[in-house]
């Protein structure tokens, strides 16, 4: 093949994503240069957080997406022609590919992944979704055997990832979610110790049944009514791990935060955090996670899309929350 | 003499504080049994954080006063009576010895100060404000030389310390202020770089002018619609130190705090600290604090009121920031 397909981003997102945001290229296949090599994309990830790439926000973690280049995403697949020394051709790679089914890149930000691992597992695990549950829950939670922490985004990416490794670290893990097929599938499945489904509850008299002794740790990764709810029960020396705000990303105005007092009166401390500070660290954090993943403790369900052109209309379930398990893209 | 005067708290606070709110009693003096030793107070610390003790709030960082009871305050003294082996007759001491005249303890809490050191100073700087603001700048802020910090209550007690401390750590320091007076005297005689006159400035104006480059530290003494323009400059990795939030004490309904999506864009970090989780370090805090005394970096002014019943109308001056310097009561 002598050329291949990629999308640009072209307009600003604002309110719902869709293919009016895009525009689909045709290119042509590079030769790797010397210290190039050439990826073969098999499968994309669609994050909640390309969203907030996408608002053309230059005030943010990262810079936007500019207009006109390739939308940015991350994925798995093959290197099928390489002159770098590390990458030869055939390993099973992850990294920020893009949408687009070919990526010729300098190895900066790339990592190998065992051949043994299906992509679909590299990707819903061991890349951007793992790796954000793990340094968040253990640099930012300190989780406690015997503690109670409460994850929104439950049965996400990250969220179903960092209840699971709070289970098995010996916490009480509460998750909210936005349906009772997903409510079902953390209980029943991941062993999650409880529900709520923040479509639906009471929040607080579901919280004030789950959490009666208050909550230690709050892993956020939605934003909206529950984070007040939440706060509201955080116990003395709490910690609040604040990776996602799904609800405001797209809101005109975000909505206020809860008042301060409550900081003092329990000592609380607040952490914001996000994946690109800790790349670096990535094989460390992916260590990390492995015995986990050995012991049969990290259970995760996909959701694939079918072709690259697919990704334009994807992002909306996020904001739905149609999606069921990890979102990708198979190209 | 065989008798002492002390004050009780009768009533919760609601709104402001008032006589009302208090009976005077006279107690019997006590002797000291074994292990125990009898303080007479020279002065007694007053400091915002008492109006919080006061509203029997039972879900805060220490216990509310108990109605009925002597209400709580810190204080200097002599020792004048001792069945104790670590105390002496003579031995200037800090404690919480609260609104009486004469206390009996067992040491527990009770610092000694070098009695070279006058009272004044002893409650200014080497007790509560001093140990505070060391505890919270140094703990929570890791102030880095070349770093923007922001105070509020910067001409109170703690803050004027923050603002000392920081300044001799090599930082731009901005303080937030009530008045032409105190934003002269913190600039005039603390040596702070700016100061925003929360009750005349446009907020937002006076800070563009002030941090053209962003705020890498806030220490969060008040609360107030100057919480969130700070917020909103905030820089990545930025830390929020909460020590107070006088501005929300006596409010029905706290106002809501920022939106947390900046927390995430910015990665900060937001630390709730009150003193009693770290009473027990309070003598390496000390060791810490008298280099810079020493060095001549810490300036304080006190503002005496005179007879232990001035303390019933005292606690409003905080709410009118009427105080000019350190309150205190001398007996």
């Amino acid at each position: 093949m002598s050329t291949y397909k990629a999308i640009n981003l072209v307009r600003h997102l604002k309110g719902k994503p869709g293919p009016e945001l895009f525009e689909v290229v045709e290119k042509t296949v590079p030769e790797p240069g010397d210290g190039e090599f050439l990826v073969k994309q098999a499968f994309m990830s669609m994050d909640p957080a390309m969203m907030g790439w996408m608002t053309g926000d230059t005030d943010s973690y990262i810079p936007p997406v500019e207009l006109g280049t390739v939308m940015r995403s991350s994925g798995v697949g093959e290197v099928v022609a390489s002159r770098h020394a590390d990458f030869a051709v055939g390993d099973q790679v992850t990294g920020m590919f893009g949408w687009q089914e070919m990526a010729l890149t300098d190895g900066k930000g790339i990592n190998k992944v065992d051949k043994k691992i299906p992509p679909e597992m590299a990707l819903a695990v061991f890349a951007l979704p793992g790796l954000t549950a793990t340094q968040g829950l253990f640099g930012c939670g300190h989780p406690k055997s015997g503690e109670t922490l409460v994850v929104s985004g439950a049965a996400g990416s990250v969220g179903s990832i960092v209840g699971q490794l709070a289970k098995a670290e010996g916490l009480r893990v509460i998750g909210v979610v936005g349906s009772q097929e997903k409510a079902d599938w953390i209980i029943n499945e991941l062993g999650f110790d409880g529900a709520v489904n923040y479509k639906t509850d009471d929040l607080n008299a579901k919280l004030d049944e789950l959490v009666p002794n208050g909550i230690d740790v709050y892993f956020e990764n939605t934003g909206g009514p529950i984070q007040h709810c939440v706060f509201d029960r955080m116990n003395a020396h709490g910690r609040i791990v604040v990776c996602g705000m799904i609800a405001d990303y797209t809101a005109e105005t975000p909505r206020p935060g809860p008042s301060w007092m409550r900081i003092i009166k329990k000592r609380l401390t607040i952490q914001g955090f996000t994946m690109p500070d800790h790349m670096h660290k990535a094989q460390e954090l992916q260590a990390k996670l492995a015995p986990y993943v050995q012991n049969g403790d990290i259970k995760y369900r996909t959701h694939v899309l079918d072709g690259l052109e697919s990704a334009m209309d994807g992002l909306n379930l996020f904001l739905s929350g149609g999606n069921k398990g990890k979102l990708m893209v198979k190209i």
